[in-house]
């Protein structure tokens, strides 16, 4: 049995917490930290069966009884603690994306080297039923060799404009999944990146030097071509599809819907809306990813998503936000020397 | 070329001659009788390059130059006329039903067995792109042994009350389509039928003694079991559908519809209905039916849907309404007797 | 908090402790009863925390801790712990049907007229999110006057022999669903039932005296007409769709599927086939209904899916029964006084 | 009437004569003039009712006769023969692109500026069932302010290298239909356009100095982002679809399909593959463009595809091929400051 520390009990830690006690076999969650440790954060742990919560992350660390961390807490602080978790010797499972500074990213790099520590961020739609779908059929051979990627990703609503200035900007808080997307599908990494972005949702997201609307272009290393389209707002609900054209055949995915019934009526054919925002739409891909964490860490296994992917879905949206202040392709390789990699 | 003479310029006698005119291949229409021969009709003819005109279709029996006739008159006239064709030897292509009286049907049948003339009955869907897909996925043996077959039939809108009075009652009408379908996709004859009718759309057509609403189950002789369900309107339009269920598969068609847009919003997401009516949805089986009529005619070959077509699609049609009169399921060969058959 | 007793600890008896475990809030299993109580069966109930496992089930109703429990044994033993259940005061949730034989539903049917015993029966599909949207869309009125309610319902395989040979026949063990869910959807009862069965799919099956394939069409007491197809082996897995059709519109549902992944290739645009079987496809329905039962129980109210339900879908099976025997229709009514109901 | 000389009796030549022949009333080819005349083709010409066949299209400009001409030749015919065409005063129906030289398309647009000729560009996607549903429902608001606009355009076969080495490049040659159909819909002109090219489909297309898969990115002066992806070979059919997203929602085609039939069985759920190619999937939008054309020029108004049109698409394709060229964006007003306008 795997013990778990939680450390950040906002909405994705309470999510993983519960996913955890329900689904996840071999592991359970023995302590909860949050700097904003409330009543009801204490009498939800109860209700999941954790007596222990700490308004200090560095108890959990302490605990020798504790095997693995899971980082849900501000961007922010996501490489202290990953170091701090990292030097303590707990196996980590550390939220995206692990920095928006890339030197940070690479200190959290450097320790894993000499460590042996479990190492896995958070991509959780690498374990989403379509998304795997999609991957399976690439991996089948059924597509061929990949020609064109396609990703399209548009949010229910913008976040709040507070948010929208802290968040590191669209292409890391958002698009940083699409950009790991198309590193996971393609198997390839990105060479060149060319990105248009506008504001067309609300103006106040541009004046916090911000963008709601893009379309990103990338050429592979693999000589596929790939191609993202954002939004932060899509009234019809959360839109996440994919499309991978290649020699032999396309793989496409559509959204989840809550039902698939269809009304036929005087006004015509009517199916439901996408389902409403992450959680609901991947709620099973949360359970399938600590699901796979655990199974790594039990039996001693490299995670699939680990840091060099955190790493590099953040290198590329940093390449992507300088093709749009520059008007100009980005070469990812080039764009990386700055950082000495 | 063969040379075609319409006997009767209403709907579906118009359809006939404009689709001749414009895509049937060695054959043109050369003379039109109606008997409400109006202005309109000639002005509309000679659009359509043709100059001969009738009132009489006899005119049109009587002309040796002519060597098949369409009958598009009203259905109390279609025996007659057919056997005043074939005594002409005419080839002759008949709307359907041929009669709502079986007797007068054998009449038609009896005149053809001493005769060349080419006889085919006007079950026009057998002519369209989906069912004929269905038809082909069956019989490349995608389905196996067929073991159900679901036939989905709505018209958009109910007729006329006093259309209901003459049209010989739904069966005979609308459902005749749908037990022709039954015969053409299994390949077999029924063996039983029952019906469960109902008057949910108009209370006059209750009124003027017909149902508007039916579920038919049928036992087929190889055994599969069908099953038809139809209604006068469907308030989304014109809905025609069938699944055929085997031990290898099954096979379904959905409607079609004027352009394949999809709309996402707020509401959900919407399609379109289906296409309005019989002239819009089977417009191209019209003109297939017809060049397949006038390729047998001039390779000397047997009409696909023959007299015996027309004969058996009525006989379950009152065999039908047996089953409605009387409450019980009723032997379609037992119930042919009646006509010494 | 509920404290729930299973009663058979077999497949479905599974389903239900790993789901009130895991989901349901109030609730908790303390006691497991089967008869044939293995190492297996006692290691896997440890793993769910319950350590009190029994052989003999009335020690579960003697227990005065145990508030509820969940008949999950074999069907003829439904309706004998169904009563002693009611004896003893247990809120009772029985999975479908009560009994094969309509008396001894009679019988729970009494003794729960004199109890103050909440009682739910195992009818899943009602708790469906699809089945749930079409009711859904019935009661907001999108579908106005309901005219033709279809249901297509096939197990993707026949099950063995030996099962078939105790099932009660196809109607009692699986179109009990179907006519459930007609009487849940139409909120009417059934007047009249015809059937037609065929032995399709296994002669054995036929030596026993069963049927394997089916058209079952029915008259409702609300004027609507209503039609189920079975089969008991669908190739391309198992298939449950409903369709209602009224004077405002019509809704229907699919089938679900593993992912919405669209392969296209030169052969073809393919997707993937339904989910494998009930436990696949009815998951959250099971997790969801027993959600319904701990929340009446807890809220005193009367379960939505009661005794009658139970009663009312054996009647209108064993009627099918008859109707396949005599080859006539038989008025449900007319059937129920056989045993004075 | 209108009489209508046909230029060109090639492939497009010939659909554009016989869907006037059959479909397009007002109007009747009178005469056709190919440099290649083969006994063949003056053998289909008299089969469609046209005796007048010609090597020498000149003899079809001095027929005064000859209302209009369709200029179906060689692409490095159509500017030569339309400025001789509009100095004889007849109106004109131009295949696209009028050419690959913008100096030459302004020649023609100068020479029209001092005429009276209706002059249509060949952009017969505007014509189409289903393009012309999305730019319905863009311009009945149901998109709202678009945002996004995605084209996919993929050929099922690469055309042979010997039209490839004078196509004018895969965005003059293909491409062309998408950067009108960006214009179309979002009734905008294209700032900016981005290209990544690659030569995936066949190694000889590259070594002839074109691509044959591209992505193509733009900025429109409406603010909306568009992209185009192409290939030359899409193994499972012609692959034409848009989607278009804004502020109030999103609408998107799919393919068309020969028959709507879908299989099931043990390896899953099958459609058909998209129709072949450009003749099967738009024959109607041909009928339909001529017919527009023709009403034009009998009610004397401005055709809505007119010599503008012909020459923004191709300043938008030499513009992208800049960008491959370059490697970088480029501004397409400044672009068409190279041609002085």
């Amino acid at each position: 049995m795997l013990n778990i520390g939680i450390i950040g009990a906002g909405r994705i830690g309470k999510v993983h917490t519960e996913s955890i006690t329900r689904f996840v076999k071999n592991a359970q969650v023995v302590a909860i930290a949050d700097p904003f440790l409330s009543d009801t954060t204490i009498k939800w742990a109860k209700e999941m069966g954790i007596n222990t919560t700490y308004k200090d992350y560095k108890k959990i660390l302490e605990d020798s009884n504790i095997d693995a961390v899971l980082i849900c807490s501000s961007t922010d602080t996501h490489a202290k603690i990953s170091l701090e978790a990292i030097a303590c010797g707990k196996n980590v499972f550390c939220e995206k994306p692990i920095d928006h500074n890339i030197n940070r990213i690479l200190e959290v790099k450097k320790a894993l080297e000499n460590s042996n520590v479990k190492y896995q961020v958070g991509f959780n739609r690498r374990y989403d039923h379509n998304f795997k779908a999609v991957k399976n059929a690439i991996e089948s051979g059924k597509v061929g060799d990949l020609e064109i990627l396609k990703v399209c990703s548009r949010d229910p609503e913008a976040p709040p404009i507070e948010y929208v200035k802290v968040s590191g900007g669209m292409f890391l808080d958002m698009t940083i999944h699409d950009f790991d997307m198309v590193r996971f599908l393609s198997n390839s990494e990105v060479e060149e990146v060319f990105a248009y972005g506008a504001v067309l949702v609300d103006e106040k997201i541009g004046e916090a030097g911000d963008i709601d609307t893009a379309i990103i272009t990338m050429k592979l290393e693999n000589k596929c071509l790939a191609v993202i389209d954002n939004c932060r707002k899509s009234c019809y609900g959360y839109d996440q599809r994919v499309e991978v054209f290649g020699s032999k055949g396309q793989v496409a995915i559509s959204n989840d819907t809550q039902s698939n019934a269809v009304v036929s009526n005087e006004d015509g054919v009517s199916a439901e809306k996408p389902l409403l925002f992450f959680l609901e739409r991947y709620m099973q891909a949360y359970v399938n990813e600590i699901n796979k964490f655990v199974e790594c860490v039990r039996n001693n296994t490299k995670p699939t998503v680990g840091v060099e992917d955190g790493l590099q879905s953040v290198l590329i949206g940093l390449a992507a936000q300088q093709s749009i202040e520059s008007g100009k392709p980005v070469n990812v390789k080039e764009f990386a020397k700055k950082f000495n990699i």
